[in-house]
């Protein structure tokens, strides 16, 4: 036997015990004629101790151990005389008499510490060894409870999990799909999932009823930041549902998970937000409602004084930065900078200052009286100390520069607290999006979305103010996941295809099986997808999903520890009569 | 509000409440003045009544229901008259006062019972419907339930699940790797995992110490009935642990499932047994043990008796079938036609029917007599009134065609009762399998399985007698799972690898990441993976692990409900860098 305890385990109750540890050496120190050990395992760090005097031989091979080396020790439990109220285990130390090497390690590339000298890349070569700290281990552990209580939760409401299968059809539909070459059928692939969608709809035509997955899905997307080509989803849906139902059952989901996995009680009815409002009001289609600043139309208020930008513009919105009417000149300058940049993509800042005592000082002093700007500050939302930031434009764009312009605020105040967690539902999305370019709506989430049902007349006339039955559960900005009710009519389904402009045979080649399927008995059903990765790592606290996936891929979507991609053997190109074509 | 109950969930107790039921039409029965309705769901059926006295309207409407119709009724729970014993919610039926129809249904390809009139293909095309039949529904929520109680029992023995990645590095070791081009990154590819193994034994390295995952797997084979492209696993790696820790925690998952999937007390340790012992008493490496009829060894009593065929044959073994004495000429010939095939492929059969009276009659008469084949006989377990079947060959594969030959038995004499659970581990596997063809060893299991510290000598001078620490779960003859101590020692790897032919760097390009991860200190470690799909299917009694699959493919491969595999559009091709090359 390896051991009889894990290094987290042992108190002051097991003192004179005489037990078997096994894991890891973190340090070795030697203090005169004492040598102790920290030794590590994924449960805790357990003190061994070493005396020269009482045995000195093994005092001696316990000063030879290298770190990360794999030891097993044999001692009795003693109380500690200085002892370590950081540690579980620091009441106590292990006295050992004997000492087993079970296996040696050569210097590792980077400490094994909470925070560690590695840079990014060799932190992702040897992953293997970045698991072992705390920071990364961790937060493995807590995406395994995360799923287990999914589970847990979506099992006592009934829910039975599906496995759908990876390997499925190509759909020319949505994002790029990656592809599986079939050996057995010549000239012929599988694709691997974007997403169950069209499974998890047959499966309600097939009186599942209640269906949950948590699901890898795959989407061969270009390089960008914190995005992966695998990604897991929580993915569920429901029959003889409506949209209130479906938010219930979820908004239950995310209490038992804050509950279970954080200890956070959320007594109340999360908040629900209008998409309409979103966008006017954060900017955003996923608010962070940690901290006010909400946006204000003051278009009507700027208008009309002389200053051509403004006349000239669509839209004009500003937000009130709580007390930064003391900014500098250079200050705002930078301010200005910034939202010139591409990523926010303003022309330029207008400011007012609404100083303590009342006065005003803006950058368009010359356009307006005291009075005027004063009245603008005050639409703003500003108090006296308060600094009004000013964008114009064409209104969805500028909302849409004055959303991130309101999160940079955020950050740089300080308001966005990683342990606060604001929970909103933003519901009643558009069903349609109008793209400029092809001059055709496209479908805001996907085609089998369903419309309100007082929006429906709509669709004959103004298909683009037709409200979606669909809704995104947003946690501190960020979407964690989304949904929709479906339709279930096919003489809708017909007329939703032709506005998207698909032709009959599109809508068939692409989405036969689901669209025959509902010719025998379709129930009324939705559901919603929430992506794993992302809501862990909100609820860990870290900045990138990657930290919460135990091997992620770079941003270049390469495995440098496994060395995925690679190239394969000319045999197997050959079985699957492939031929590689030059690089274009 | 689409329901307020299931059409499972109404008893007696509810009678006089006011209920709300959606669901599928299972039948309409006329009967009279009345009109019955099975209104169906995934939890259980309720008996719909109309009434011509008190609403012709509506009993008209209901008349008028085609099967697998859509609708919902409002009535109120009233006690039947004739109650029906075989439904849960046979004491009850619902007087219905509003009935909507939510959605029509084309008349269905086949029907919607227990016991259709589909044939395969037109099941697995329209597999959204057969799922919709009891058989098939209740297989896959057991299914569901065996994967949550997996996750329950190792989550309780601190395990943690780690997701590993899908889009993997290919591995020319093992079966053939699906493999996914790669856009981003010319002429290479991405390959489906055909199983975690590297990943999970990292994850060893990286101190996760309790790794479990329920994987999707993937293997690109030849048609072989019941075989899936892809496939599901439990997958479980521990640190710091002996074989014996592996097979008590694991056999207590075996006993969890099958008292909490099937109701049955397992209070007794499993039988183990070595697999020389399962091969020449059973003729196989996952014995059947809910029968006995082992094989028996007759070399010694059959030989230097004239008989040229077995003088000269290197193995003669025999098995005794119970009470088959009596069987026909044209029964014993049929049974020779038997071994023939192909598939057991022993090149004849010699029977003794050791009869009620004590007499023996034989194929073999001229040959011996009366007293030597009642020996023979004896030696073979046989007792009056049984039958004896002797093959003989080369040892190995005529223990493996008498094997097959047992199972065929036990099937005919109805020995192999799907209701009854044997489960066996099989223990003390062979390290290496001769290959006379390419006359070099091959690992059994695979090249990081263990020897036994006692057969390490054996290693220079007769590897073939190597026995691994590698271990098998056998229920009613069918392997559920395996797995093996794996080796932790860098030295008796490379051994290990010499023996195997390897290279260094083909030892290096194929499995580099782990052996590098091994020189930074590898904790002693060992596992095994269980086939989900195969354990269900035992357990829910179904022949094929296709019932057992939400969305299977068929025996080539495809998916015929969905179409995949299928072309693709130039254009992803002209993006992968790719050309299909004429079929060979």
């Amino acid at each position: 036997m390896y051991r009889t305890h894990d290094c987290g385990q042992l108190r002051i109750a097991d003192v004179d015990k005489t037990v078997t540890l096994s894991g890891w050496v973190q340090r070795v120190r030697n203090l005169g004629g004492m040598t102790f050990v920290d030794l590590r395992d994924r449960y805790g760090i357990t003190q061994l101790v070493f005396n020269m005097e009482t045995n000195a031989e093994l005092c001696e091979r316990a000063r030879k151990l290298g770190r990360e080396f794999v030891i097993q020790a044999i001692g009795t439990v003693t109380e500690r005389t200085s002892k370590n109220k950081d540690l579980p285990t620091g009441d106590i130390e292990i006295t050992v008499n004997q000492l087993n090497i079970l296996n040696k390690s050569d210097v590792p590339p980077f400490t094994i510490e909470d925070n560690t000298d590695g840079g990014e890349d060799l932190l992702m070569k040897y992953r293997y060894l970045d698991i072992r700290r705390k920071p990364i281990i961790s937060g493995l552990l807590m995406r395994h409870k995360m799923s287990l209580e999914v589970r847990k939760y979506l099992d006592a409401q009934g829910f039975m999990e599906v496995e759908t299968p990876v390997l499925i059809n190509s759909s020319p539909e949505g994002a790029r799909d990656y592809v599986v070459p079939s050996r057995l059928h010549h000239g012929e692939f599988y694709a691997l999932p974007q997403s169950p969608q069209q499974y998890k709809q047959l499966l309600m035509v097939a009186g599942v009823d209640k269906y949950y997955q948590i699901a890898k899905c795959f989407r061969d997307e270009d390089l960008r930041a914190d995005r992966q080509p695998e990604f897991t989803q929580i993915d569920c849906e429901m029959s003889f549902v409506e949209q209130e139902d479906i938010l219930q059952i979820f908004e239950g989901l995310a209490k038992h998970l804050f509950k279970e996995v954080k200890g956070i009680d959320m007594n109340y009815q999360f908040p629900r937000m209008v998409w309409q409002d979103a966008m006017e009001q954060y900017g955003s289609d996923k608010p962070d409602i940690r901290f006010g600043m909400k946006i204000h139309d003051v278009t009507a208020e700027v208008k009309g004084h002389g200053f051509k930008v403004f006349d000239d513009a669509e839209y004009v919105c500003a937000i009130a930065v709580g007390g930064c009417a003391n900014y500098s000149r250079k200050q705002t300058d930078e301010l200005t900078e910034w939202v010139k940049r591409p990523q926010v993509g303003a022309k330029g800042l207008v400011f007012i200052k609404y100083n303590e005592d009342g006065t005003v000082k803006s950058s368009v002093d010359k356009f307006y009286t005291p009075e005027q700007l004063t009245e603008i500050a005050k639409k703003a939302g500003a108090g006296t100390g308060d600094l009004v930031l000013i964008l114009c434009g064409k209104k969805m764009p500028i909302l849409n520069a004055m959303g991130t312009l309101r999160i940079e605020m955020g950050n740089r105040l300080g308001l966005r607290d990683k342990n606060i967690f604001a929970p909103l539902w933003v519901i009643d999305f558009p069903l349609f999006e109008w793209d400029d370019e092809t001059q055709r709506f496209y479908a805001m989430h996907h085609p089998f979305t369903s419309p309100k049902k007082e929006d429906i007349a709509l669709l004959d006339t103004d298909p683009g103010k037709v409200r979606a039955n669909a809704y995104d559960l947003v946690i501190n900005g960020t979407e964690v996941g989304g949904g929709s009710i479906r339709i279930h009519d096919s003489q809708l389904q017909v007329k939703m295809f032709n506005l998207l402009g698909f032709t009959q045979e599109r809508a068939q080649s692409n989405f036969g099986c689901l669209i025959n399927a509902f010719k025998f008995g379709a129930p009324p059903h939705g559901g919603l997808a929430f992506g794993l990765d992302r809501w862990v790592a909100i609820m860990y606290g870290c900045d990138s999903i990657k930290d919460v996936i135990a091997f992620p891929k770079n941003n270049a979507a390469r495995d440098i520890m496994m060395g995925a991609p690679s190239l394969i053997a000319p045999e197997q190109l050959d079985e699957l009569s492939l031929a590689i074509t030059p690089e274009k």
